[in-house]
């Protein structure tokens, strides 16, 4: 333990009610209110999930956090502290776990999350963030991958694809979309978008044991994917951009036909809700073009062994 | 994510009535009993924390979670969950992860702590594992690092040094040992040693802002110490094994001297409870041998940087 950077970091942390114990001790303890406590950990890694020598480290700190805190906007949890893991390299490890906890921080303050502690080591390899998030759930329970029915609309915020031109280390966490919809409408399951729109949709489909069809022209396309889909030069690549890239960090959502016809009435948020097709009966995933209804294999799965 | 994998991991994962909702959806849900939730991350890298050639990577998984037991026990919390963050290595990363788990869930029986998710990543860098614990303090807040008093004496279980021998991989985490001494003794601070005897103690004067004398010859010296001190051909050598050496995951308390003596003749544990100095009012940290008092410096504490 480097006592001194520890205590800077103590020292730069924001105290916030439900931390009763924060940073400086053995485990921090935490004020869910008598409430559950949600808690999620994602482990990102340089060379992998950023890199490191063409970015500021402000940005890794920062989405080591977003996308923890996409994970609870999947459930409609409302975040309150987080806990980081940090290990670092040796050589010039100080200077960036400085700047990564600045990143963490000036996330943390938007979304009002204490940083309750974490564990910081030094090796000779590459940087890795540990960032433990926990949140509370909202009342009934929040929304699971669990519950989509056959007849429910495929709804999404925001565009696809392209995010690794910027958005996967800038994307704004869907925290406040979801904590509202789910307060203001009925939704009967959820995912946040890191795998791949397709990839993703395909979980809500095993855990709610049901299928789905992607309206193709209905996807809305990211600026970033229609880019990269023009450079490479190939027609029709923005599409399979958008359902497959992965790390847009939207939110997917199984809404009720007449809930959804209200919500795109509505479109209460500051970020476009769009239709994009319909759950079945049928197990399977298709992607429908016009009349014509394929396959779509949810390509975003990463194998990740040799 | 390998998803076939979750899902194993899933099915061998023992359901406890904690975790709302485990492995395989966005977060964890945790029912806390309306309680305070206490939590803690520790990340161990292949090569720092453990040499994955040269043991089996069950013992590399137990002891991720055994060191975050030990922060509980160090608070005298009680475990009820953990969430699992692990960096395998692309080759070979499967097998490994599986006996990880296995290590891990061995561990976590015998505690009744429920895996509550995670996240699993592979890179072509050493196996990194990053684990976060999640438990309930006891009634009035459990043991801190602050509230020493001068007068209190340091009272430790079991024995220090050469933990590198093999005990900082099968160590017990005091988790009981802390809740009972907890439950039937006055206890002012306390912390579980990792960085060693010495830097922990020294972790405890600096939050409760007062110094500590150890007596040279109270110190419980593990035989490990003793053989390690023996190989090397040097006298003197196995006390300040037992100072420094780190990763014996004992406890370390301050209690006050009539509790001390109650404690003492009690002996409630099944490991052995030893009053090993004094807290006093000077700001500092002496070894005391006979009438010589000699300034002890906390070597246990490792510089993160070059």
């Amino acid at each position: 333990m480097e006592f001194e950077l520890i205590e800077r970091f103590r020292q730069r942390t924001p105290v916030y009610p439900c931390v009763r114990l924060g940073i400086g001790d053995d485990a921090a303890i935490l004020d869910l209110s008598g409430q559950h406590g949600v808690v999620t950990v994602d482990v990102l890694m340089d060379g992998v999930d950023f890199v490191l020598s063409e970015i500021p480290p402000e940005k890794a700190g920062r989405k080591a956090l977003a996308v923890n805190l996409s994970d609870l906007a999947a459930m409609a949890a409302s975040p309150k502290a987080c806990l980081v893991g940090m290990v670092l390299p040796r050589k010039g490890g100080e200077r960036i776990a400085e700047k990564v906890y600045d990143g963490i921080l000036g996330l943390a303050r938007e979304y009002q999350v204490g940083v309750a502690g974490g564990d910081t080591n030094s090796w000779d390899g590459p940087l890795v963030l540990s960032v433990t998030a926990i949140g509370t759930p909202p009342p009934f329970g929040g929304i699971r991958r669990r519950g989509a029915k056959p007849g429910d609309r495929i709804v999404v915020t925001g565009e696809f694809g392209g995010s690794s031109l910027g958005k996967h280390l800038d994307f704004e966490p869907r925290v406040w979309e979801a904590i509202y919809l789910y307060r203001a409408y009925e939704i009967h399951a959820g995912i946040d978008v890191s795998d791949g729109l397709a990839a993703d949709l395909a979980h809500i489909l095993v855990e709610s044991q049901c299928g789905a069809v992607i309206r193709a022209e209905k996807v809305p396309i990211s600026m970033a994917a229609l880019d990269l889909a023009k450079a490479s030069r190939k027609g029709g690549k923005a599409l399979d951009r958008a359902l497959h890239d992965g790390e847009d960090f939207e939110l997917i959502l199984a809404v009720p036909p007449a809930e959804t016809e209200r919500m795109l009435q509505d479109q209460p948020l500051s970020v476009p809700l769009t239709d994009i097709g319909e759950f079945v009966a049928e197990k399977g995933l298709w992607l429908q073009t016009g009349e014509k209804r394929t396959v779509l294999e949810p390509k975003g799965f990463v194998h990740l062994f040799a």
